[in-house]
């Protein structure tokens, strides 16, 4: 089959790799529909974080079920299944918790599984799912195309929003600000407004974006930054702040920004994966703003939103504003990192 | 009157100072019944925090309204009162929303208030409390002599240890390691009882206050420190951590005991003021472990817990294990400074 193998520093190539076989009796084998790609996929292409040497990379996909094994219960061949941005058994101490991100028997696409077999990357036509009973969840029957740019959301961004507005705490009636604008910071915003915010705040500096932002729910745009942007946030909540602040990028600055943007007693929810070194806690210790969040244990986040995304009543596939083949996928990356994307759907 | 001045390291002195007198309208006078020295007095003491300046020094504090101001209603001469450790209107909008540490209005004992007139430091004969309606807790009726020290903790540490309590999110059948056994962390073994935690452990090497926080409802003692104390944690718990970690301490190694014994999906509730420095984001990020908590709201926790104190349900004055007249404050820093005491409750 064919699969995405970064090489380096905006070098990554879709090449010819060896078929993913069933090993380990829970495993499946998922022929990937779509696939895509995470600004944290960036990282890398970037040479922010070094490729020591090629490997598999994606973690994003939907696509049905073409082989399983003998002791899968909950998915059949033939089932169209979102798979989370991970591999995980859904029953361990921390899965119960509904921390399936650390899940003790789980590991990421593109690597070896604790079973000493291999789990595909996203990246490609097919992946080998080691859980497949607690990793994959398939929908009620074969959803329309239209829909799938939706349930590709399900994979990481979405339930990665949803995860920032309720480790953030909101609820009915919250002021809410979203820190940065890609697909994650969008699809925050969806979260937030599902959840009952009162006013949504989402801090963009780009047109296209900002449109998004206000089809799916946010009541104002603030575009500076930094301490103007601080003090633009303060006035417009009661010269204190936000009561919860979604963090969705990782930086030193959006992490400040964040931080400084929540009123004393606020919450920060941050999902960012965090590139900005340590932070200061005086700033937090002094107004008693919170931080909480993390790696999203979107797995468990599929039944609450599935329902909404096959009704249409949230429309996060909407932050897919490029779909190319899976042969293009080197494009798919340029066009990202570029932001002539805020996110590119791959079709194998 | 006399009053506490602290001239620098190891050197704090009972001397003869001016009389408070009424000048906004809406203070009070309180004749203090009793003060006491706080773990955090010992920064300028050791010298840690550098004395610029002499300064008057003392946050805790009881006593009996002395005289009000025309405009005072809740409170009126003869009251007796327990004050929090800092002055607050209770009415701006981070009072409402909790947070009366951040105080539009609010301020330090020992420092000039922001009308331009002067706060008294706690450990003195009296001190001037500028917003009297909105610090001040009347007592329904005059206390005994032996509820004196249980009210006295009211004024900060058992309203601190409960901080880290709820900051921590303790709940019913919640887990819950408590770091540091000073006064703090005792009462926050405490709050958590109170709140409903199944298990508290309690991270101490003294026999004294192993035994307090026995009395107070720990049910384990981990005497362990550093990775050896993360492992004896995690070994109790699922091998995963606690629910609910409270941080009692502030420092860098006590924040690192903390964030590492709290469970994935955990959260540290803080409440030691922080001395130890930037913290690495990654720990908590990759874990979702939360940090929450700050400088301690403790004005609007009075209520609550007041008549728990009063009826002898709890019993957070027995903190205080030694007593000295005022004359002796520089014989009550001594004796916390070197472990002799835990906490010390100075008479005028």
């Amino acid at each position: 089959m064919r699969a995405t193998v970064i090489y380096g520093e905006r070098d990554v190539r879709l090449e010819e790799v060896a078929d993913p076989i069933l090993s380990t009796g829970g495993d499946a084998i998922v022929r990937v529909v779509a696939a895509c790609v995470c600004g944290s996929d960036l990282w890398p292409y970037r040479g922010v974080q070094p490729t020591d040497e090629p490997h598999r990379i994606g973690h994003e996909f939907v696509g049905v079920v073409e082989a399983i094994g003998p002791d899968v219960r909950t998915v059949k061949v033939g089932d169209f299944v979102i798979a989370p941005f991970y591999d995980c058994d859904n029953t361990c101490v921390n899965c119960q918790n509904g921390v399936s991100t650390s899940c003790l028997n789980g590991g990421w696409w593109g690597s070896d599984d604790q079973l000493g077999g291999f789990a595909d990357g996203a990246q490609g036509e097919k992946v080998r799912v080691p859980h497949a009973d607690g990793s994959l969840v398939a929908t009620p029957s074969m959803p329309d195309d239209a829909q799938v740019p939706g349930l590709l959301t399900l994979a990481d961004v979405m339930g990665t929003g949803h995860h920032a507005a309720v480790s953030a705490g909101v609820t009915t009636g919250s002021t809410v600000v979203v820190v940065g604008d890609g697909a994650v910071g969008l699809c925050a915003i969806i979260a937030a407004k599902r959840l009952g915010a009162s006013r949504i705040v989402a801090m963009s500096r780009h047109a296209d974006r900002q449109a998004v932002a206000r089809e799916f729910g946010a009541t104002d745009i603030v575009e500076e930054r930094g301490e103007a942007g601080v003090a633009r946030i303060r006035e417009l909540f009661d010269g204190i702040g936000a009561d919860c602040v979604l963090e969705c990028v990782g930086t030193k600055e959006s992490m400040d920004q964040a931080i400084e943007s929540a009123r004393p007693g606020g919450m920060v929810g941050y999902v960012g994966v965090p590139t900005g070194g340590p932070i200061a806690v005086r700033p937090l210790f002094s107004r008693n703003v919170g931080l909480n969040g993390g790696v999203a244990s979107v797995r468990g986040y599929v039944e609450e939103l599935l329902p909404e995304v096959l009704s249409g009543a949230i429309n996060p596939g909407r932050v897919f504003d490029l779909e190319l083949p899976l042969a293009d996928v080197a494009e798919a990356y340029a066009a990202m990192d570029e932001r002539r994307a805020i996110k590119v759907l791959l079709r194998p």
